[in-house]
């Protein structure tokens, strides 16, 4: 069998733009204040030589459920309350399809698992950033992934026959872990017990009835008798908490355009963003274009999906997706930036002040942009910002400055200085996953260097040439003689160490100190999966998950690790 | 070459008993108030066929400077610093031998990292807990583990000359982490920025002078002509921030005796642990018994090294260490205990006032106490508690139980009921990991239960029965038709389970919520280190670990996972 995601999502031409007209596995529908995102799952419609039997996921099926969310938040502001359920009989969903994963290569696997725990993290985002609350109405059982997608919601409620259960049946049957944010879910979001959540997570045939809700796994039950009626009490009840405008908000929603780059071999050109793939080098260069005229003042929706800060972002996903699907070979990524830094900072500040004064689309176009870096902060390959005379470090942009593993700045001194230009946009709009702003976890612990740029920050205050490495903006300032051969080393030193060490380094030392649900799911679960993943007791010739569905069983080597 | 600890330490004849009488690697002297531990390692002493050049390490010598640190705490209460050094020229200490690490089987390279953590946490415990002061005198360069050693220590002296630096090779050098801790304490316990330490851990060849001072990796520098009198200047310092009791203690000091269990077969027979392993069935057995005399109850150290507590947990250490390192393939520990409740409510009780009331040496017990169970915290193995009439779940004990994996109860009423006795030692003398009482790690989130335990635990009431299950005491209560076999069905199919997918479960769900740096080492660096050690990139025939020394260079599948 041919190995599924060899060379990334190349082989399997996967795509990030996609449309409700064109879901093969999901359906979306409004009614009033209420979305239904109902799952049904096109057996045939997986992106690769396998069945997706009994509502299970593929990538494919992830991004659409990746999409409806997406356009829930922009084009339906009337929406309070999302209900995620499914249209097959007996089963909600089974989870991550087992034949893909026992076909993936590793790399695919797991980034296959970030989009994934991305995706969830993005529906609690959703309740607590917009207000847009989340039903998970299990029609049938939920089990692994299924119930994964039922923890991030905001409530859950199990049909109460004599079959619908929720379970994480991996540890018992694949050998592997529950690891799109499962494990931390049952504990640090529903609270579960540690020893229930041990006892739940060895149980493949997973828990039922009134027994999953003592132990806080689900919060309702319904009988098939009243289940409609307790969908809809439960969902109306949740929308009623929700801040979002609801109603009168009807027809206001942005309709989200397609993102599609003109494609020159690997240079992909977006509107505000390029991106140039040396697939020899094993490098990319991203490059962000501030807004080239000056943006709409008051509503920042006449613009449509056309804001500068939307469509640059929006941009940025999809380069930043394409590269970690297709370009699996690509250690390093550069990032650059060009234009006026006044138009920047303005349409940033009206967003800013707009979002502030309750604006829905100002808050979800800011929303939006704190998921796409956040995107780039977990992206396995090495984050290199380059500020150079010309460039435009400011705003949001300097918030990817902040939370780049190396940054080198070109120091020429004169008119033609390189600068960085924190903005009052790195002082909590945009957290990074341990729910601080990117300037004090870059400054963790030192407060006199956070306080010195906050205070820029605060001022809008541009920093230019040698005093950014003094203040800590950048690692390196360096004079032009030094300037290319330094940056020059680095990036060939680094591309030809190990991509695994650099991966587990970088994913070490992004957050220092305090930690939250999201990055104990990046950092913690995902490691220990990663590492399950390469042993030979799960993906071995006779490892649980090679050996599913097939007659043999596994044969595991019993060492303790 | 043969696979170095393919079966554990079993072919390697590991011992954790020794004494500094017969170190071979460290020389321990005490010299008033302060104490020099010097590394001088024996280059052909170590456990298995590879040369210990360059003051590296493999167990063995780890083994020894973890019984320094025991000896200086229990034998030396007069010491207030420790001045941690090497008697090599040129090389303070060049971190783990990387030939053993290069012919170790996986499960042993991940056991022998977990024993250096625990050594190295073990450095700051000391200093926490007990007031013992600890100075990194680098009279060389400290590469790797050498720097990690360093970096647990309080402050860190470098010698300031033409070579002498600190440096952590491991990425650029052997595409695997520094992964005893290091990368974390980088960040959070020495507050480099971050874009800097990912500079420092990729420079194989190490930062010195200057500045190492300026990155915050090194506190101070003195030339070699100044270096002795800069040395004990530093820890004439330090030990003046001590708050142990130094000289008018010097002759208190309780000399640890030797920990020889009589040996039956895989029986373990110690005074008041036994530890019964059954390899065929992979699971093992530990008992511990409550004192069977009165303990003292105004100086406990009239008792020396034979006071229950002290020896208690000292042979429960020894128990659970001879079970990682021998006994790779049990992947369940079954805990019983017994003997009478009374006594050890009252030696415990005796212990925490006598800390209370400032006692050096009750401090020093219970923080051993605290030490040897978080030991078992971080076992990968099933830990699970059986709480049967005639055992004695009280005290320290219990907090075995609140850790457990899996705890049954055997209910069956009358005056032999079983019960759980917890206790005041409970509420805050031992913290697990994360800093927190194992009660508040067992109800994280939810605040009723967690009075209602507390509760019990001030008032040292015993809960009796299925009363346990509704306080959430143990997982499940069962009668005695039931228990029986619920308990064998458990243990046969946990141990039938994949050991990966169980070991990387248990070390999710054990610790729920907020995280420390020693949680952060335990569960997001090792998981890395971990998924590294397993990748071909460093184990691999063509792997950077694999190759190092040889004059081939290792060959890297690029992509980024």
């Amino acid at each position: 069998m041919a190995e599924h995601g060899k060379a990334g999502g190349l082989d399997l031409q996967v795509s990030f733009q996609t449309h409700p007209s064109r879901y093969k596995h999901w359906k979306l529908s409004v009614d009033g204040e209420v979305a239904t995102l109902a799952m049904d799952v096109a057996e045939d419609g997986g992106l690769g030589d396998y069945v997706l039997k009994q509502n299970s996921y593929d990538l494919g099926v992830d991004v659409e459920l990746w999409d409806a969310i997406e356009r829930v938040r922009f084009e339906h502001p009337e929406v309070k309350a999302v209900v995620v359920t499914g249209l097959k009989d007996k089963v909600f969903c089974s989870g991550a399809n087992i034949f893909m994963l026992g076909m993936s290569s590793h790399a695919f696997k797991v980034n296959f698992c970030k989009f994934t725990n991305e995706t969830r993290l993005g529906i609690e985002d959703a309740s607590t950033s917009s207000g847009l609350k989340f039903l998970a109405a299990l029609n049938g059982t939920a089990a692994g992934g299924g119930y994964e997608l039922a923890l991030a919601c905001d409530e859950i409620l199990l049909l109460d026959d004599a079959s619908s259960a929720v379970s994480f049946p991996e540890v018992p049957l694949l050998g592997v872990l529950p690891g799109t944010g499962g494990l931390t879910r049952i504990t640090d979001k529903r609270k579960v017990r540690k020893d229930l959540c041990d006892a739940f997570s060895t149980v493949a045939e997973g828990i039922k009835g009134k027994r999953a809700v003592d132990w806080k796994l689900v919060d309702h039950l319904a009988p098939k008798s009243k289940w409609n009626e307790t969908v809809k009490e439960k969902a109306t009840k949740l929308a009623a908490t929700s801040t979002r405008p609801g109603a009168p908000a009807k027809g206001q929603g942005v309709a989200l355009d397609p993102i599609e780059p003109t494609v020159d071999g690997t240079a992909f050109s977006y509107t505000h963003v390029t991106l140039v793939v040396d697939p020899k080098k094993r490098t990319a260069e991203i490059t962000l274009k501030a807004p080239t005229d000056t943006q709409p003042r008051k509503n920042t929706r006449e613009k449509g999906a056309s804001l500068w800060a939307l469509r640059c972002y929006r941009e940025l996903n999809d380069a930043i997706l394409r590269l970690r699907t297709v370009y699996l070979d690509v250690g390093l990524v550069t990032f650059k930036t060009e234009g006026k830094r006044e138009l920047l900072l303005e349409a940033e500040a009206t967003l800013l002040e707009q979002a502030k004064a309750g604006d829905w689309f100002a808050n979800e176009v800011l929303q939006h942009m704190k998921r796409v870096i956040k995107r780039v902060d977990v992206t396995s390959k090495t984050l290199l910002c380059l500020v150079e005379p010309g460039s435009c470090w400011a705003g949001s942009f300097a918030d990817l400055l902040m939370m780049a593993d190396r940054s080198y700045l070109l120091d020429v001194g004169g008119k033609d200085e390189a600068s960085v230009t924190l903005t009052p946009m790195s002082l909590g709009a945009l957290p990074t996953g341990n729910g601080l702003t990117r300037l004090q976890t870059r400054f963790y612990g030192d407060d006199k260097a956070l306080q010195q740029a906050m205070a820029k920050a605060e001022g809008s205050t541009p920093v230019t040439g040698d005093a950014c490495e003094k203040l800590g903006l950048v690692t390196f300032a360096r004079d032009d003689i030094d300037y290319p051969d330094e940056v020059r080393m680095f990036v060939e030193e680094r591309t030809a160490m190990s991509p695994d060490a650099l991966t587990g380094m970088e994913q070490n030392l992004r957050w220092p100190g305090p930690e939250t649900m999201e990055t104990r799911i990046f950092g913690r679960l995902s490691a220990w999966q990663n590492w399950i993943f390469t042993r030979p007791n799960s993906t071995g010739e006779q490892g649980a998950l090679s050996l599913y569905g097939k007659p043999d069983r596994p044969v595991f080597d019993m060492r303790r690790t």
